[in-house]
């Protein structure tokens, strides 16, 4: 193998690919990312046995061929090489190693045979469609913060991508709960869609896929089976297993006869949230919110250090409520309203509480109080 | 007490003062900022018993007094509180409490008597100067790096300062090493600093007095004791204990009879450095410098991962030398070099080897070899 390729164009594909590849590694071949060189094409492959990333980049293929180098090594040095360097990159079979040049630096790698290297079986996909990158940043974006971390509930350790029914219409549903707080956000179904079977997307796929979503005018290919998902731009392949599990009956835990509805300008809700919560321990950090007639108390009490409270002027006409929340979980979601005031609606202090976006109920919320 | 004092000026002041509290304290008193209010002025001061610093700030004072609260709570609350607010600090004896009021929002806060505040005896000064402070920060600022961070070597885990000579006059010195590289860094004498003692001002000294010395047009008092020294602007004074030890004669160290010169750009030097490192493993980071005449080849060797070369134009005209460094210690020194050439001085490749900027002799640096 033997290509040319520029500092920029080679970057790129190597930085996504080398983020998939695990730090510590007991399967050394794994440490590496595959090079394949073929026509006008090289690409670069990075898997961690449950995440595989394809990212093709153009080159001038002088010799065709496949290699393996550490990921992060060739990542490293392409990252200090300076900008606008053309780099080569030779494959010796005879000496076993990759050689990289550019200008007046020379690198010379060790490789593992192509031949070790786990490729993903192929699959047979139930399903495919289109969906603008905007849409499927939003699904992700506003329900990833939900995402549990506890390893003993697997199958809350994701994303559960699904279609489902709002309004009388099918709709494409991302949801993420870890038993706390729970986010159902929603987008219009895309055009082929309608049979995919529901998907817990994996934290870390999550994580990967943000990388493919930066640019408004991308249109990602979706592939969805029983086993795994795949989100494919022009140059980047990302296929991921999902979690083999299944997901709980959310929609019982999202609250439908809430009638007390409080209406706050999210940011400065945010703010005072912020601000009481300081002199709380790092334990029980609860924050106690006292609902009157437009006016909301927000207040802590820590026996230790101290108390906190300040005073909010909000749309309130219901009866007098008080209810603790977890402060972490108050601020993720109030960060979640980009667009217009946070809508809460309570029910009593022991019950799960909702919040949107104004009116708009494709981004649902949902939050547990904590006795104060 | 009774205060009332702007947000932005609260904040420096208890900035400056939180940083020297240790995060991890068996004293509470230790974790609290003692504040003190009289005349037109409020005091803020904290201490690790081994530096203490005291900040003063203008404010309306409506009642004198003195109390101590929480530095890292006040800092987070101040910081957190909207740009323009105007603060209220009032304590009350009998509840032993500080309450903390801005606009709608309310703390109270747990404190702790004055009486308990452990505030530093005053000393006697062996020698009182000025000095600009950017001298002090580039007397500072360019020989930190070398402070060894072995606690067995604690006389090392400092910069010492003390009146030297050099090209015949006297100079102000700031020397530190630890066994591997050492800088030494030359300023004018200021007036008064003739008769002052040699101390060795400690690493965590030397982080917070870089915070007083931004300003290029403040002049900064310093005091120095056997025991003590103290460097203070009219807003903000910094007291710290020295290191009780004796620094290494470090003047043996330095190279005198180097006569191999390599002239290099020190940027381009530097970059290259970090390059040809990316393949060298973690612990034994070598650089092999090859030096022919005017040209260097800068290469490292790892069996396992790899090996790298590049090639530098440069000024060099003595015979040819094969060298090893280490490559954070090359990177380190290299970085220091903000206006000229770097100008390394050679002898065999088993002595110690000098650097300096172009023929600037006020900022010397020297890094022993390591065998490649």
């Amino acid at each position: 193998m033997k290509i040319s390729i520029e500092r920029a164009d080679l970057l790129k594909a190597v930085s996504q690919a080398q983020s998939v590849v695990e730090r510590r590694n007991t399967i050394p071949i794994l440490a590496n990312v595959l090079i394949e060189a073929e026509g006008n094409d090289v690409s670069f492959r990075a898997t961690d046995l449950d995440i595989e990333v394809v990212d093709k980049a153009p080159a001038m293929v002088e010799r065709a061929g496949a290699t393996t180098v550490a990921a992060t090594t060739l990542h490293e040095i392409v990252r200090k090489l300076p900008d606008g360097a053309q780099v080569t990159l030779t494959a010796d079979a005879a000496s076993g190693r990759l050689t990289v040049e550019a200008g007046r630096s020379n690198f010379s790698l060790a490789t593992l045979p192509r031949e070790d290297f786990p490729v993903m079986a192929s699959s047979e996909y139930a399903s495919n469609f289109s969906i603008e990158a905007p849409k499927l940043r939003r699904l992700f974006d506003k329900s990833k913060f939900a995402i549990s971390t506890e390893e003993t509930r697997y199958y809350l350790n994701g994303v559960y991508m699904h279609v489902s029914e709002a309004d009388g219409g099918k709709v494409l549903r991302c949801v993420a709960t870890d038993g706390h707080r729970l986010a159902r956000i929603d987008s219009d179904l895309p055009e082929g869609a309608m049979d995919m079977p529901g998907v817990i997307v994996p934290r870390k796929t999550v994580g990967e896929l943000r990388k493919l979503l930066d640019d408004d005018d991308m249109k990602i290919a979706v592939s969805v089976s029983e086993t795994k998902v795949r989100f494919a731009t022009p140059n980047i392949t990302l296929t991921s297993k999902v979690i083999d599990g299944t997901f709980p009956d959310y929609t019982r835990v999202i609250p439908q006869g809430n009638t007390r509805k409080l209406e706050v300008d999210a940011a400065d809700f945010a703010k005072a949230v912020d601000r009481v919560a300081t002199v709380s321990s790092e334990r029980s950090r609860a924050v106690k919110l006292q609902l009157d007639e437009d006016r909301l108390i927000l207040s802590v009490n820590a026996p230790d250090s101290g108390a906190a409270e300040e005073e909010l002027a909000v749309a309130y006409g219901d009866e007098r409520l008080e209810i603790g929340f977890n402060a972490k979980y108050l601020l993720e979601i109030a960060s979640q309203v980009d667009r217009e005031n946070a809508v809460f609606m309570f029910n009593s202090s022991g019950d799960p509480t909702l919040m949107r976006e104004g009116n708009d109920t494709s981004a649902v919320y949902v939050v547990m109080p904590m006795r104060v």
